[in-house]
């Protein structure tokens, strides 16, 4: 089976984007389309298959300015399981040090004919700099604080695994709220589908601002834990924080970790998930990361399956747009 | 004939193992099964042959928690030529420095459907938690000091290359045996394949406590040199030496160098061995290491077959143990 | 189209080489064969096609001493874009540090059954002792000062495709022309078909000693502007400057970036090329950079085909080498 050819169906009417930069202004539709393509991808991957021809002679380069293993080896993943020409260039062994410009770096690389640039940056903004100035499609897999689709993506993915619809189902994601593009990209994606969202943490990481993005505040994870269908633990980046933002990892776990009393105050249906990598002890303790409830493992099944689909369906835009040309 | 198909005969009766944590426990059937299978994928690399597809649809990822370019080269590139995606994760860019522990990163990477984890781990023992606790095959890659198995079945292959029978042959290891997860991983193999097994360096890196393991132990080369049929000369790893277990390099080479005098002393049939890369003029003298006795080349090409018949191996134990779900 | 097989015509009867360590030394016929064939392939790479299988199970490997992502990735999909397997060997990561000589880790890397080395290295001259002590072909990715041939040739390319023949024509080339590999490439593929070749810099990095390699050379270039046909910009790399050759980046700036009044006194038809990243407003200001006279994104694309057309040519040499035998 695994060489067969795969047909994961028609392009879906509402879907034309070249560019996949933001869950901000993406219809229900259109998430809809992603992850309805991605469940094919992950039924197959499941069932032991690895290669799925779709984007024979397309090259997918992986343009990171800021490390990140995971993200970059999951894309990597699935453009090579797509069949597509993989490639890495990466900050740390770049030109950036050399005073080059993110445009001037990001046409160069585009100039050896790549066909999708996936690119990460601190600057919000990034990507839609280069959407505007390249020809190819572009994927943004993290701007800064701004935005991270494709985490957005599988996050709301294993929600809708567990629930189906998640229309008036109540989100709320817990920690550090004020860096996190993931919360961005899961409050747009979320709100898109009709789900309530709550973003709660302390007074350093969360504030009344939030609600403008129309969403749900909260300081204490005690009080909203009993009417919560799914709670999303960011996780605390202790290697990036300058300033702390609050007294001590113990006082952030207290008020804020996930652990077996705050589960029992919770729906017998409660999904917990966690960007990872995870902080035993500090946002989950060991029992509930391991528990039935949690899907962190199924988080990263899902990223390949959502991230095959994202390529899969920017190509077959920008296939279309050159035809039409 | 380079995309030809290619067929390796069945695999030996003896034969069900789905990981390789190290040679302990391995029989002498077990062992030659590999080595008859590497013999064939080194007679095709040798002819020019670089594809042989029979690991199609099959993910390996080279899992390093240290660095060691050669051998994941050497892994990826076996895994690359029997037509896996290999896909390197290493611990320099990481999120090991991001508190997570080993079973959740291998667990992580494990859930991007990933079939074959080949692990490098500074603990004794890693590879074995990460089997017990992963569905995917694990590969030791080398254990802190305590295996590295396809390293000593390399050394194996190259051994009975030039001898046929291992039997009543006696096998020298020279060098830093203290540290040396190699030397274990010979000792096993050796062993089990009725070699005689000398481990031979200055008191502080050998030991009696060695004769525990069934080997002979020595502090002089010169004492042991006239009965060898093979010498292994270890690396010494001055970039891991905090405390220095001898006075000077000049020291060391001077009683534990190969050289021309002792050369002179030797069977005429010694096989010189050294597990790259070599300090010249330390372990070995340059007229040694380029001299007809020196096997230091062809060990490299052994561990590229070898290597390709682990991962076929234990990769048709892994359809099989599914098949038979 | 894509997957098609693709037939870029008979190997020119000049060609012979399996290495490429330089530009020094080929004849015109020799330059005008890769430059053809790479024609050919950018056409096609232009077209969409990103699959071309005439290097099917060919090894290529990186064997990179000093870092360099853009000549490494290039290099990198030339060779898997035409069906090569292609493996990184960078310095950062490699038993170097470990006090192993060039020859011995290269042939190591070679024992992995390796059909192509590119190699970069500090050391003027260590493609060519490479090329003596191994079997496998190898292509100088830069060494030292001394040359950068793949760099000279898609240089060449370059104003070949905007000027037809380069007989005649003047071509100046502007900024650290000691230090610079890319300078002694150029001025032997330029030399061989027939233009005329001038260096310029400040005294520090330019000299009367360059007129031996048959060159003029400038202090200024306001005073030969006027008479360019092409002028390509070397980088100033801040990076690698441990005494500053001039006064000031300001100075530098004002006496050789080209910059719009500059191009007023140019030839209409001035080619202005530099091998990037480039320092916008240090050797180029930003105008003239992204202007019509600019080619310096074409450069990487012509970089990628020069390698393809290289890597063809070589192999084809090897593997009529290997049949005469």
């Amino acid at each position: 089976m695994t060489n067969d050819s795969f047909d994961p169906g028609p392009v879906p009417a509402c879907w034309s984007r070249e560019h996949l930069l933001g869950l901000e202004g993406l219809s229900a539709d259109e998430i809809t389309a992603i992850l309805d393509k991605a469940v094919l991808f992950k039924k197959e991957l499941l069932a032991g298959r690895r290669r799925f021809p779709l984007l024979s002679g397309v090259t997918c380069v992986n343009l990171f300015f800021e490390n990140s293993t995971r993200t970059r080896v999951s894309f990597g993943l699935a453009a090579r399981r797509l069949g597509a020409d993989a490639i890495d260039f990466s900050a740390a062994t770049s030109s950036l040090s050399k005073g080059e410009t993110v445009i001037d770096t990001a046409k160069n690389i585009e100039a050896m004919c790549v066909d999708i640039v996936i690119v990460r940056h601190r600057t919000p903004g990034a990507p839609h700099l280069l959407a505007q100035n390249l020809n190819a499609s572009i994927i943004n897999a993290g701007d800064g604080p701004h935005e991270h689709p494709t985490q957005g993506l599988l996050d709301i993915m294993t929600m809708r695994e567990r629930f189906g619809s998640l229309e008036g189902r109540t989100v709320a994601m817990v920690g550090d709220i004020q860096h996190s593009r993931t919360a961005r990209s899961n409050i747009w994606g979320l709100k898109a589908l009709g789900a309530h969202v709550i973003v709660c943490g302390p007074s350093t990481l969360v504030s009344p601002r939030w609600e403008e993005l129309g969403v749900e505040y909260s300081y204490s994870l005690d009080d909203i834990i009993p009417r919560v269908d799914v709670l999303n633990l960011l996780r605390i980046q202790f290697e990036r924080q300058v300033t702390r933002p609050f007294p001590s990892i113990r006082e952030y776990a207290a008020l804020y970790a996930m652990n077996a009393p705050r589960l029992a105050r919770a729906k017998d249906s409660i999904l917990i998930m966690a960007p990872g990598p995870i902080n035993r002890g500090v946002e989950i303790t060991p029992d509930v990361a391991d528990g039935p409830q949690s899907a962190i493992i199924e988080q990263v099944t899902n990223g390949v399956a959502v991230r095959m689909a994202v390529l899969w369906l920017i190509n077959e835009s920008r296939l279309a747009a050159k035809a039409a040309v």
